[in-house]
């Protein structure tokens, strides 16, 4: 070889987004927040009880487009914005793909060089941000894998406020320097759930050990928030628009990337567990599907066959949390007192999808996919060995992903540029790994009658 | 505030250095490796029993630069090269800095962002590199706290190499994750003492659970690579000219980043274990300083005072491992039997210093500085709550020394600037966090008499 190649496609810093990209307006979502109390739509002020003041006015927002703030944006700088995007070249050889006869290339944007390790930062920085300049002094949240909390300890560290986090006890055992790492950044955890809370000590009553839930550890965050709520406000990691929305750069810098190469993907791919990432990702790209420029741009959300709310689950009104503190909101869901089993993907474990999302997907504007954990951790091994990190157990659900859809455009003879979002590194998985390359990683079977008791809990809501 | 202040300063990827900086010219060093058998100047063939042929020409140069093969250019891409460097805004605050009112700015360069975690990779690709051109299949290493060894692993995993690691059995259990890492990447790896070789069983009779030290597992890597010379060449990842002239990528590097903000350091930190990342980053300044550009250029070394060979060791010939199977080099040491405390900066748990490095420090041309395991992960998590991630404790003794340096010239009312190498994150080091944040951290007494003993079987060199 006698020149060089640079696989890594960085973006001027000076382009980094100056707004979010709101997709509300786009796809005409006009669902409120229903109170989980009344089962009747709640009102913005409801809502602030809950969240800080300036994402709940995002939260209902109808802007097409949201200013970030200078100060936010020169936080996104020391958080390592703009990500890279990288053209996987080496992954594609070692799954026999050339792109010069097989007319097929694979980018992934790499969000796992974020210094919390995520794209959960991108969200975290803004919410923390928000809160201080809204005069709140501590934020509480639930974290699953622990992505997120540490995203959020790591915001509350560089903007001065407290953290409070309620971690999953199934994935607080297997990520231990994922507790560390927030205290490190001066966040305090505990294990949900946990004696911290009246939800957390019925389930500790129940089972002293209790493997915890997503939508247990958000019921404990609640609580905490409203308990304290002179000066604390709960912070949230997925789901809901506002997140949703600040999650949006990573799709828009991705989209300016392609275009310096002269290229649009024809296959978008991101993990789904919540949304947030998924949304981030893919919703600048769905907008040129919504508006017909790109008619045949496929979308594609991976999720684990542990928690399949997208591909087996219902859309309707449901519960955020298990202990019915948070808002009610229509989504995709297996139910919220579903308690998957602890695959090692803790961040897709919760038991609804984005109601951007979950409209998305009603509309027929984007697919869902089940994969098995132990077909995903090999595909994180695959990477490993070729593009140099782990991903985290979460993303590595979009790479295999990418992997079958690269295997079969190649199989039908079609061109197809595929990009997918790499939005974690596994550093803190390693557990997964170790049990994958020691021959311990279990598969859980499809948990079909669970979902099916689960979902006799849905809330009786009548708007609508 | 109303405009977006940018912290890092990027190098264009096309200005990525084309060479390495030797130093081994512009110093005037011209010292042998000499032979631990003979205890007599070896020849370059017999070092190529021990290093790949390409690796022993380097290190044996007087070339003043040596180019950087293309192929190994793109793997630099791919390990995030260029690294950022980056204004300390945050953590001069922290420590009472106002640069407009001290005329002090501290800036970092960031190695953490390479895919192993640390500036270890940039000589582990090189390595690897060469080892291919050169028709080896599989190299053999020790590893401390394990930034090494999975640089390695991680090289090997690039260029189709097999990788067998020999790791500090102190640091395999304090680091749990950095073996998995390694695995991860298709690598084998060991505790040592290990029963794989002679000079592990020897140690392991003696004590089945021996802490291990850097020398006892540099000997268990180089028996390793004698056992199978057919296809197998060691790998060091520190000490030697060939491993420090990789490193100066980094220094290149940051003066060309430098230059972009028109700025010059004044003082230059780094942290020292064998000298890899302190001469990587220091000595293309250096240069400057011997040809009398910048005579009043100070560099200074932060070592640990549980191992204080530049502070406390001689300047003499010595052994490079305990079972004295490695070369004999000029260079200040504690000893080749000095078996350290077990500090979580394994990486700096070295008895030697690289002959180059020993070489400035005799000559008055650089500073050494001892300090403090409890000081140093403090500083660790002031840097973690400002400039957003945990170093490693390696680093950290970086980080400390910083603060120490810019505290006294804001004292001095002096104007400095101020940099450092962040050689490597803390993410697989954070029981050194959790063992500061939960009271347990220990500090260590210096082991004068244990290096007064230890420096009685220094071997009886007749050369020069």
């Amino acid at each position: 070889m006698s020149t060089t190649t640079n696989p890594v496609v960085l973006l001027p810093p000076e382009k980094m987004p100056k707004q979010w990209i709101n997709l509300v307006p786009y796809i005409g979502y006009d669902l409120p927040l229903i109170s989980p109390q009344t089962l009747e739509p709640g009102t913005p002020e409801e809502a602030m009880m809950i969240f800080s003041k300036d994402c709940v006015l995002q939260e209902v927002s109808q802007e097409p487009a949201i200013d970030i703030p200078d100060e936010l944006r020169e936080m996104y700088y020391y958080a390592n914005r703009p990500t890279p995007l990288v053209r996987a070249l080496r992954l594609e050889k070692a799954i026999g793909i050339d792109a010069d006869t097989d007319g097929i290339k694979i980018y992934y944007k790499n969000e796992s060089v974020s210094p919390a390790g995520s794209h959960k930062t991108n969200t975290a920085l803004a919410q923390a941000y928000y809160a201080r300049k809204n005069g709140i002094e501590c934020l509480a949240t639930e974290t699953g894998a622990g992505q997120w909390g540490s995203a959020l300890s790591y915001a509350c560290a560089l903007f001065g406020l407290k953290c409070r986090v309620y971690m999953v006890r199934a994935s607080y055992k297997q990520k231990p320097y994922r507790g560390i790492l927030m205290r490190t950044y001066g966040a305090e955890v505990w294990p949900s759930p946990s004696d911290q809370t009246d939800v957390g000590n019925t389930f500790l009553e129940q089972d002293p050990d209790h493997p915890g839930s997503l939508g247990i550890a958000i019921s404990e965050a609640v609580e905490d928030c409203i308990k304290h709520n002179d000066n604390t406000r709960y912070s949230l990691g997925s789901v809901v628009n506002h997140v949703v929305l600040h999650q949006t750069i990573i799709g828009q810098e991705a989209k300016a990337q392609m275009e310096m190469l002269g290229e649009y993907p024809d296959i978008i791919i991101a993990c789904h567990g919540g949304g947030s990432n998924f949304s981030g990702l893919t919703f600048p790209f769905l907008i040129d599907k919504i508006e017909d420029r790109k008619p045949d741009l496929r979308i594609i959300a991976a999720e684990p066959t542990a928690a399949p709310k997208l591909t087996k689950g219902v859309y309707t009104f449901d519960y955020g949390d298990t202990g019915h503190f948070a808002p009610i909101v229509k989504m995709y869901t297996i139910g919220s007192s579903f308690v998957p089993s602890p695959i090692h993907a803790g961040g897709l474990r919760y038991h609804g999808a984005s109601p951007l999302v979950s409209m998305a997907l009603n509309k027929g504007l984007i697919e869902a996919d089940m994969l098995k954990q132990t077909e995903v951790i090999e595909a994180g091994v695959t990477f490993a060995r070729t593009e140099g990190f782990p991903p985290a157990p979460e993303s590595c659900h979009a790479v295999l992903e990418a992997i079958k859809q690269a295997k079969a455009a190649k199989e039908n003879r079609e061109n197809k540029i595929i990009l997918f979002n790499l939005s974690g590194h596994g550093y803190f998985d390693l557990g997964a790994y170790q049990a994958y390359l020691d021959g311990n990683l279990e598969d859980f079977e499809l948990p079909t009658a669970q979902i099916k008791e689960s979902l006799k809990s849905l809330p009786q809501v009548s708007f609508g």
